[in-house]
């Protein structure tokens, strides 16, 4: 397994803190340098043993590493990405955004116009996010038999792509390979809706009948629970594969009120039995 | 704590399962008798250790009975309840279905044509369900912590419901009293219409999809794995609320559609924060 001599990490929230923990405590990682914006997310992070050394300076704390990896929101990858490209050309730089078309495509654009020597970028997005946020939740096994999703473009070099699905590995992870397009298409079904229905169930839900839930409510909406503005932020950029997958779900949705309505019990229980089909093909 | 002497249990799944277990593990009961169809599951029940003995006569399993309660799926409950009265008119008899208003209101107007004196009747619900069935997934402490809501009618003696109440609390349960209307209308928000949502949720994924499937979609969509006749006939029985439910949730969707389609990142933020806010009132 490839031991990186430094690893430079920009936003050390959940993902950036496990990514941070897991390199360290596998011994993939001499060094791990925590990149923020707060003093107190980058103590935090320190504080957990997710980093070795921290800094609010993006173009000090990239300059001397192999590897970057941006775990900023969704519309700030773009920038920070070609920030750590123009302070470490001969860097290799990946990012966890769970968006992938708009920032590989914005990413691909400006920096071939840089110089060479030029820092590499290959997409990522590692399908191993949580409702909940921040470095003191980090887990070194974060993303052990997760899948990661690769997305490399037509300007993404097989050696940098290699290179980065090998580090994904070398962290427990499951790769699969997509387009970006490929991507934001399959996930706007598998995570994307699955967010904004758990929030529009939740959001349904009046006051006084929240003495009542139970476990399938608490399951149904968990994710509901999770960063307002970095899901606004998910769900705007992949809004238009976001807005098919709604219309998939919606045309499901009233076949269901259909069969309700006319207490057809066969096709209601067809309908069920689709849903069970899926769930019980993926297990837990 | 009371002390039963003979508890019979019609329908010994994972509900049935459990009740039993709970009261041999807590010493609430000197014996348990799992009445059922099928000598696979009432076996199941006896390896477990949910029930003391076993029979597939109903009207011998519960002549002895001072508590009955039917674990059987909702339409087969006023059947079996009226079956067990008949069979042991001494006998105070519950149930766990999921809907109220029909069975409760079947059951008080059956159950005041029998001679006296004859059985009594309290409706109950135990909002401890889960996609597992079976009494090899019965467990003990289910009830710990759950609510249990119990729906006396105007035909329900006091101290009958007393005696339930103390049941249910006797096995860990939180209680809450509600008219078996409200039950419905409460629980068609709050464990119905999350069913209908994850079974379609889960039902617009695409074969080629699912291998992406993170954590966020296990969740939202674990209820659709459930019993799918079981939830055919909750949702038939209670589809005049699940359809009023669904009504509420199309308009939060819509709403959610109409942010993404003008691409208003405060509107869905406030649509998400709505949920979020819903969410992190209840916690896990």
């Amino acid at each position: 397994m490839k031991r990186w001599n430094n690893v430079a990490i920009i936003g050390v929230g959940l993902l950036g803190g496990s990514i941070g923990l897991a390199l360290l405590e596998r011994g993939l990682a001499r060094s791990v340098t925590g990149i923020g914006r707060r003093a107190a997310s980058l103590r935090k992070a320190r504080q957990r043993g997710a980093v070795t050394s921290t800094t609010t300076q993006l173009a000090r704390g990239v300059a001397d590493a192999e590897l970057i990896v941006v775990c900023t929101p969704v519309e700030s990858i773009v920038q920070h990405t070609l920030l750590a490209a123009a302070s470490c050309p001969g860097g290799l730089i990946t990012d966890v955004g769970s968006t992938k078309s708009s920032i590989v495509n914005a990413v691909d654009r400006q920096l071939n116009r840089f110089p060479r020597p030029r820092a590499t970028y290959v997409g990522s997005h590692p399908l191993a996010g949580s409702e909940k946020t921040g470095a003191q939740h980090a887990r070194p096994d974060l993303f052990e038999g997760r899948v990661v999703v690769v997305t490399p473009s037509r300007h993404t070099p097989a050696a940098a792509r290699d290179s980065i699905e090998t580090f994904w590995k070398s962290v427990g992870a499951v790769l699969v390979r997509k387009s970006p397009q490929e991507h934001d298409r399959a996930v706007a079904t598998i995570s994307h809706l699955p967010h904004l229905v758990a929030a529009a169930l939740a959001a349904t839900a009046r006051a006084d009948e929240l003495p009542l839930v139970g476990g399938g409510w608490l399951d149904t909406t968990r994710v509901a629970g999770g960063d307002v503005e970095l899901w606004r932020q998910i769900l705007s950029d992949n809004r238009r594969h976001v807005l098919n997958s709604l219309s998939k779900f919606e045309r499901v949705l009233a076949g269901c009120r259909r069969a309700l309505e006319s207490n057809d019990g066969k096709k209601l229980s067809q309908l069920l039995q689709r849903g069970k089909c899926n769930r019980d093909a993926v297990g837990d």
